[in-house]
C-alpha cells in the first residue's frame, strides 16, 4: 500500500509565458505559492491546462527544478509526464521521481489513434519497468476529448492488478459522469479524481478522492471549501456556487479565459499569453467574462 | 523560387528497433540505402510510418546524424520535425536544416483539438520565424485521421502567400481524394504528394509531385516505375498492380504489417518490433499476409 496518496483539490497549474513564449519561472512559483496558500492540496503541474505538451522537455524539467529549489515541497507535486514518445515519458517520469514528487499524472501516448488495450497496457508497463522505482506513484490521466485515447475499465483493472503499488489513482476528464461513477464503483481502492469540480460532491459521495480541475487556478478557495464541507448542510449550496463560476468560464475557450482572469488578478497582461496553437482570449471576450464573474460576486 | 523541390516517390522509412526498443541505426542505414537503390527519390524519415512520435527527440537527431555520416546525402532527406511542442519542433527543424536536409515534413501541433486556422497559422509562423533560415523548406503534413488536425484550404493558402519561399509542398494523407484534388487545383505551385500510392496517377495527372507512401518501404520499385511511366500506355496496368499490393496490407494494421514483411525480406525478426502503443503483427496474420502477397506475385 502506498504511503501517501493525494486527496482533495489539486490544481493543474497554468504556465505563464514571457514575450518570447519561454516559461516565466518566477511568475510560476508565485502562482503555485498562492494556490497552496489558498488551500490547494497539491499541484498537478504540466497538465493539459498547463499547456505542458506545447512546451519543450527541457523547459518542463527546468521549471520543476526551479519550483522545488524555490521551496515548494515535492510532496505536493503531481507533474504530468506522459508524452507521445516512450523515452521522453520515461525521462520526465524518472526526473519527477528523482526530485521526490509524490506522484505523476500520466497521459497515455497520444499520437496514434484506435489503439487497443494491449497496446496501452504495454505502454504503461514499459514506462513502469524502465523507471523501476518503488517511489513511482502513477495517476492515470483519462482525457479522451483531447488525447482521443480511451482508457477502458478493463485496462484500468489490468494495470491496477498488475502494478498495485504503482498505479494509485486516476483523473477522469472524460466529461462523462457515468464513466467516473463506474470507475468509482469498480475500483474503490483507486484514488479517483473528477476532472471538473462540477462532479465534486458526487465524486466524494461515491468514495472518490477529490478533483483535479483547471478552474481551481482561479477559484481554489471555494472549491477547497466545498471539498472540506462535503458532508455538511451547506454542501449543495457551495457546489452550486462553484458550478456557476465554472459555467461562466465554459462560455469561452478554457485555458485562454483562465489566463485572462489570472492576468487581471496579478495585474500583469503577460499572464494572458498562451502558446500556439491556442490563442489569447482577446479584449472583448475578457471584458464580457470579467463582467459575468463580477455579477456572480466572484473574487479570486 | 526554391532551388530544389522534391518530386517522385518518397519513402516514410520504417524505423527498426533493437530488443530494448532503441532505434537500430545500422539496420536503418541499410534499409535507407536499399530504398534509394531501388529508385526512391527521397526519404521522408521520421514520419507516421517511422513511429517517429513514439521515439525520443535525442534518438531522432542521433539517427539523422548517423544516416548522413554513413553517406546518405541530406539532399534526399525530408525528415519529419513536427511535434506537439513549439520548442521541440524548432529544435528538430533547426537540426535538420543545419544538417543540410533538402526539406522537412511538418505536422501541426497535435495535442489540442478543435484548433482554428489562426492558431495553426501562428504555430507554423512561429517555427518559421524562429528557425529563420532561407534554407528551410517545409512540406505541410496533413494527416487528420491520426493528428486529428485539419489543415484547411484557406490555411494552406495563407501560409503559402505569407511564406512563399519556405512552404514548398504538402503531403495529403487525409485519405480523401477530393481534398487532394482541391489542393492540386487551388495551389498548383505547391509540390503536392498523395499519402497513398492508390492516388498516384490521378495526382500526377492533376499536376501533383508524386507520392510519399508507407507501402514504398516494401514496394518502392513498382511504385517508382508507375511514377516514371505515368504518361505511357501501361500506366493504368501498373497502377492496378501497386493498388493490389496496397490493398493486401490494408487488411492488417499498416505499420506492423510493413515491418513483418520487411523482417521477412532481411531475414531478421528484429524488424517485426514496433514501439508501444502499437503491437507486432503476430505469426498468424504475418503468414496470411505473406500468402496473399505471394499470390499476387509480389517480390520486395
Amino acid at each position: 500500500m502506498p504511503e501517501h496518496v493525494f486527496r482533495g483539490i489539486l490544481v493543474p497549474v497554468l504556465t505563464p509565458f514571457r514575450p518570447d513564449l519561454s516559461p516565466d519561472a518566477d511568475a510560476f512559483v508565485t502562482h503555485c505559492r498562492w494556490l497552496l496558500n489558498k488551500g490547494a492540496d497539491g499541484l498537478a503541474v504540466f497538465g493539459t491546462t498547463s499547456e505542458a505538451n506545447s512546451i519543450g522537455l527541457e523547459e518542463r524539467m527546468a521549471l520543476l527544478e526551479n519550483l522545488i529549489d524555490s521551496g515548494i515541497s515535492p510532496s505536493v507535486l503531481m507533474p504530468g509526464t506522459g508524452t507521445s514518445a516512450l523515452t521522453d515519458t520515461v525521462r520526465l517520469t524518472e526526473h519527477a521521481v528523482e526530485h521526490g514528487c509524490a506522484g505523476v499524472l500520466m497521459l497515455p501516448p497520444f499520437y496514434y489513434k484506435a489503439i487497443d488495450d494491449d497496446g496501452l497496457f504495454a505502454s504503461y508497463a514499459e514506462v513502469i519497468q524502465r523507471v523501476g522505482s518503488d517511489a513511482l506513484q502513477i495517476y492515470l490521466y483519462h482525457i479522451p476529448p483531447i488525447s482521443q485515447i480511451h482508457l477502458s475499465l478493463k485496462l484500468i483493472g489490468r494495470l491496477l492488478s498488475t502494478y498495485e503499488d504503482t498505479i494509485v489513482g486516476l483523473k477522469d476528464s472524460s466529461g462523462d459522469w457515468s464513466n467516473t461513477e463506474t470507475i468509482l464503483r469498480e475500483y474503490p481502492t483507486l484514488a479517483t479524481f473528477c476532472g471538473s469540480e462540477v462532479f465534486l460532491l458526487e465524486t466524494l459521495q461515491r468514495g472518490g478522492a477529490g478533483s483535479i480541475t483547471a478552474t481551481a487556478n482561479v477559484n481554489v478557495a471555494a472549491i477547497r471549501k466545498t471539498f472540506e464541507r462535503w458532508q455538511e448542510g451547506d454542501a449543495n449550496k457551495l457546489q452550486k456556487e462553484i458550478n456557476s463560476v465554472r459555467k461562466a468560464f465554459e462560455e469561452y475557450p478554457l485555458i485562454p479565459s483562465l489566463k485572462a482572469v489570472t492576468a487581471k488578478f496579478y495585474g500583469s497582461s503577460d499572464w494572458c499569453r498562451v502558446h500556439p496553437p491556442l490563442r489569447d482570449l482577446g479584449i472583448t471576450d475578457t471584458e464580457e467574462l470579467i463582467k459575468s464573474l463580477t455579477n456572480l460576486g466572484f473574487k479570486m
